[in-house]
């Protein structure tokens, strides 16, 4: 499964590239993934095809567990959805994709900075892989 | 207010060492925070006495919003409960401390590795200070 994560604003806390880092090495079993920031609408449809299975993540939309994720994130492997996108954006900015949204996934219904939610889905991705893996979560 | 974070598992990730350093940091203007790693049981029972406003953090607790976070510390401020302690305890170890709680916060519905969740929770706690005074998020 090919995975991008794409972010309207820029990563700024050292903390967080190296968090990235962790995961990326650790998610490299299981699935390409690929962190892209875009800067507006015309990079962002760029990055968004027909075939993109898009999920917009922010505070309002679904609040599910870790097993539920593992579940969505299986099953579209199963459908052949093999281009999934998690798109995190800012509230104030609409860039006319909510139309196109396919989820709206909720990680907590509390605000965060982008640089703790990143890190937070990471994990979350990691960890779904290795629930549908049926392995033990500790690395 | 004096802040205490008990958990029962060892940070591993520099990452996160990193994180906490950075919002020790900016929380030291609010608050004093304290991060406890307890063992067993016994260290746990010493670091919470009568005066403690305990909270329980794990993803079975109430899924409030930041702004709610907000005001519950804020309240708390307010009915003179100046010694308030986030628990972070593993789903296996009970500690006998259930009954001991006073609020059940859910930072989220998910799962979370202990390194990334206690980055969420100081950011949350950060989060809530500006908020309760005011200010604007971005440092």
């Amino acid at each position: 499964m090919n995975i991008k994560i794409i972010i309207t604003e820029k990563i700024k806390e050292k903390f967080t590239k190296e968090a990235i880092k962790e995961y990326d090495k650790r998610l490299s079993r299981y699935c390409k993934l690929k962190l892209v920031e875009v800067k507006n609408q015309n990079q962002l449809q760029k990055e968004i095809t027909d075939k993109t299975y898009l999920i917009l993540v922010n505070a309002r939309g679904h609040l599910i567990s870790s097993e539920e994720l593992a579940k969505e994130i299986s099953n579209l492997g199963v459908r052949g959805k093999s281009d999934v996108t998690f798109l995190i954006v800012d509230e104030e900015v609409d860039y006319g994709i909510r139309k196109r949204v396919d989820y709206h996934l909720a990680i907590s219904s509390m605000d965060m900075d982008i640089n703790i939610l990143i890190i937070v889905l990471f994990e979350q991705i990691y960890r779904a892989y290795r629930i549908i893996n049926n392995e033990p979560y500790h690395k």
